[in-house]
């Protein structure tokens, strides 16, 4: 699947790349009718519920272009969606962001309860990394499965993804800075989608050079992923993103347009969508995937 | 630390393991004025409030009879006793048990609010798992870090601690049979304290068998364990568990002196623990620390 023109067409790379994730998840995660089904009901309702893949399709793309092939980045691209989930149902809950409703559709606890929700995203959280744990080692070796799972632990750790949704939730209806908000959108969004770029190439072994590479550019599109969800909320129309527009200045949050205003804010995400794709230039044409989905950042409507 | 002799003092043994264990777990967890505070300040107020640290003394003793030599366990140790605490925040929401009290002292969410306590839980899991996955390998090697976090998290997940929780959520207020009162038991209590067992002998690089065998007592002691936690909170004094006495009763939870009455309870307890050391039996004096760590199961009135 690396792309041989420029003539590379994203969006049909895009719907494969999510037709065989939602196909791995499917597998990962076990049937509703598995005793307790509430647990299972509430994993998968959430799983399953229109999320785009695009942290997943980006571990693909990065494991691809650094030379990996065939399904063994698999595992990996489930549980980074398993471990976004979790973070999603927890954000939803009433004593965080209390939403209820997240892509169109009611929130975990609305339909199933807030304990439930609570663990339903602590299982996920768990199945995430046991999934990586069972199912890399036999094709990827020991080490490099350790490699993957410090990776995406410290990204999602008290210095990465709890971090951020900490100092989210305390700056709630505070006068904001731009440290803090920088803070928050580093941590809350960006240090998963970095390191979903990261340990696909992890897998595929490549140089550490390399990594660090993707490392920055999967920085960059983190962060301009959370300021151009800020400005949706600003400017987008109901029900695209997660309870409606507004609900960041209705819950008084720390965004990127409510500090540095709205223009400043898509400058912003347009130069940080350039400067990753100025960390690709080395690595050819064979980043364009890398390339098209960093564009994707800017131009989402929803 | 192998007992020589029938002599053997097990208070003065637990008494050294958890100030060792005590130790490691403040070197595990970042000082309180660590940014953000609020969440080290969670995880450690919940880490260190008084906890007995019977799951990692038991990792411990069992890397120990197992052959097992120095501090290289201790990370998993820890590891075990920060997945215990992640599970006691989250069980204490007013969402799951709603108790405002844990061995006498305000519960997480009554010191630092609901949306901190939900992630200083969601920290320490992550934490735990990323302790062994970064500090194990140097000294157990990676194959055996990948056993030891297998094993962990499938005990903890959605077909052990997380499942128990679920129906026991699930089961308050019903009429409640013997078929679901040993699954909640064995899920929510037996499954981490039997995983301790074993992963301690896995550190230790022990064969299957005895693996398997501490396994058996592993289950036996976890199962009586939460058993007696059932029969303290209807004979316990107050503030000796959580919330204090009848607790339980007053939750409608369901309990083992629920559905089988005191009696009965206390016999099954007593018979799990003789069949718990009978496996220990092939593996000589040196299960000592184990076999009186069984007793200490049922002969604890807090």
């Amino acid at each position: 699947m690396i792309p041989r023109s420029h003539e590379f067409d994203i969006r049909a790379y895009l719907k494969q790349k999510r037709a065989q994730v939602d196909k791995a998840l499917d597998e990962c995660l076990p049937p509703e009718d598995t005793y307790p089904q509430s647990l299972y009901r509430a994993m998968r309702y959430s799983v399953f519920s229109g999320g785009k893949r695009f942290r997943p399709v980006l571990c693909i793309a990065s494991f691809e272009i650094c030379g990996g092939r065939g399904e063994i980045i698999l595992p990996v691209a489930c549980a980074i969606e398993m471990i976004h989930t979790y973070s999603l149902i927890h954000d939803d809950l009433p004593c965080m962001d209390d939403d209820d409703l997240r892509r169109g559709k009611p929130t975990s606890h609305k339909v199933f309860g807030e304990a439930i929700a609570v663990l339903a995203g602590d299982a996920l959280l768990g199945l995430a990394i046991e999934t990586i744990a069972r199912r890399l080692p036999p094709v990827a070796g020991f080490e490099i499965t350790n490699k993957v799972l410090v990776d995406l632990l410290a990204a999602i750790g008290t210095d990465g993804m709890v971090a951020g949704q900490v100092v989210d939730i305390e700056s709630e209806g505070k006068a904001a800075d731009a440290k803090t908000v920088e803070y928050i959108h580093t941590r809350k969004t960006g240090c998963l989608i970095a390191s979903s770029v990261r340990i696909g190439a992890i897998v595929a072994d490549a140089s550490e050079e390399v990594v660090e590479r993707l490392s920055r550019y999967g920085q960059r599109i983190g962060l301009a992923f959370q300021i151009v969800d800020d400005i949706l909320d600003v400017e987008g129309s109901f029900g695209k993103l997660k309870g409606g527009v507004g609900r960041d200045a209705q819950r008084q949050k720390t965004t990127y347009p409510g500090v540095f205003g709205l223009e400043k804010s898509k400058e912003t995400a347009r130069s940080l969508v350039n400067e990753a794709k100025e960390f690709l230039e080395d690595l050819g044409s064979k980043a364009l995937p890398l390339k098209l989905l960093a564009d994707m950042v800017i131009e989402r409507t929803s």
